[in-house]
């Protein structure tokens, strides 16, 4: 579909750069477990510390993983010298965020100069099961130095 | 607009009672600040903890505060046998999201018997100036033990 | 992922006989082009009644054939006696709506008892090549007389 | 909130041939009635070849109307030599639309460099009544001959 060509070779190095500058992936345990062009998966084991009223993962967790896994999935397309920001995304929650761990997975839709656009999922897995408990859809926008800002 | 009459006594007590249960919340440092019919708000001291690449509020965090202020103002709205799940949210991020503390406010649009429809915002806080970071816009479901499911 | 196992035998009539009482898809010329359990396609021809001011399809447009698409992917897979409304979408515009025709497919994710939660595409058909112009993701509920209602 | 102060004195004149050039709004029977910097307002009477199966106004022409106002609410605070995309929006559907018009109206949230945020509504009206039936959060984009692109 879209081309998932990276525009320079440190694309796999700068994007596991950037991940291990999110605080907050550290603060609730999250790991980068695979980068390709156009594709970042995260993943992170369940805690009780991060769960909404019913002992579910709260909804904003969910969705701070799978905003990730998008935002360097479209990161890995961009220039060198490139940031990326989210501008937005939608979030559908279509079971409850139950398991041993969850797995977000985003990949690039369509990279374009300014924006780009990102699907992303959440699995949560038990065992040998894994269930789709979320879905996105995001823009994000690439920022240099010169600055197109949100 | 819509009506925000609640349906019973004890709805304020029963938003204090699920968001004191929300753990995500204690772990993040958030507190309710206030509660009013079909009104919700919350606070969030920043924290270096919680923050994406560029030292900002990481947005899954942004998101988490406004989709609790969203969701306990739908709550507030529902029968007490009812609880409140997030059927799906859309957030735009429209200034970088840096500040001493983040209050984030939802209330509703349209309240039914099945969905309700909220608004939410969240302004970063530097002194005594304020800078709107974040709007929402997002569906809650009221599900009781019969259940009505997403 | 989802099962997608219809419910009852008349599903395809169903679905047929709700998208011919659409008379706005008459009215702009739109087709029902393949319909099975939890997928539906229309085609529209282009048009330039039907434009915006670049003389691109108007984003309503699009937004109206896989709106379809995607509710009546939904209702295949409803009971017969449940009717589908939107409940809410979110649409990204990713190149410009120029072409010959244009093709929406709408496809279900997850189909709940209440809510279904939709993804879809539309093309940009010239010639023998085409292009993603837009996706969807979308909730649909299933309304029936008692009346489950948004 | 965010300034409202056009950057040009031809925004007026330049959104009122915007919208002349929709050759949707046309079709549709659409008129502008109201323009203001960063705000703009469409109505559009009931017209029965514009509905879906149970004889409401089709979701994809309530969409229409409002990002349309979106879009040129947008449009007016952009600098003259810029033209205006629909990047993405959300809209959530929370009554049934009926009435004998609509009138949407739009108004931007943020005005950014190369990102406006808006916000849109669609009301029902019938005699003195009016109903809130659709609301919207979109996200527009300033193209300029140079050309940032969505």
């Amino acid at each position: 579909m879209a081309s998932k060509q990276p525009m320079d070779d440190s694309w796999a190095e700068r994007t596991r750069a950037g991940f291990a500058q999110q605080a907050l992936m550290r603060t609730i345990g999250a790991t980068l477990t695979h980068v390709a062009p156009g594709e970042v998966e995260i993943a992170l084991p369940s805690r009780a510390d991060l769960t909404q009223q019913h002992g579910y993962l709260h909804a904003g967790i969910i969705t701070a993983i799978v905003d990730s896994a998008c935002g360097f999935a479209a990161y890995t397309l961009m220039p060198a010298a490139a940031e990326v920001l989210t501008v937005e995304y939608k979030v559908n929650f279509i079971a409850p965020a139950q398991g041993e761990r969850f797995v977000a997975r985003g990949r690039v839709v369509k990279a374009g100069r300014t924006l780009t656009v990102c699907a992303g999922e959440v699995q949560a897995i038990r065992g040998t099961r894994q269930r789709l408990i979320a879905v996105m859809q995001a823009t994000m926008i690439a920022v240099t130095a010169r600055g197109a800002e949100a």
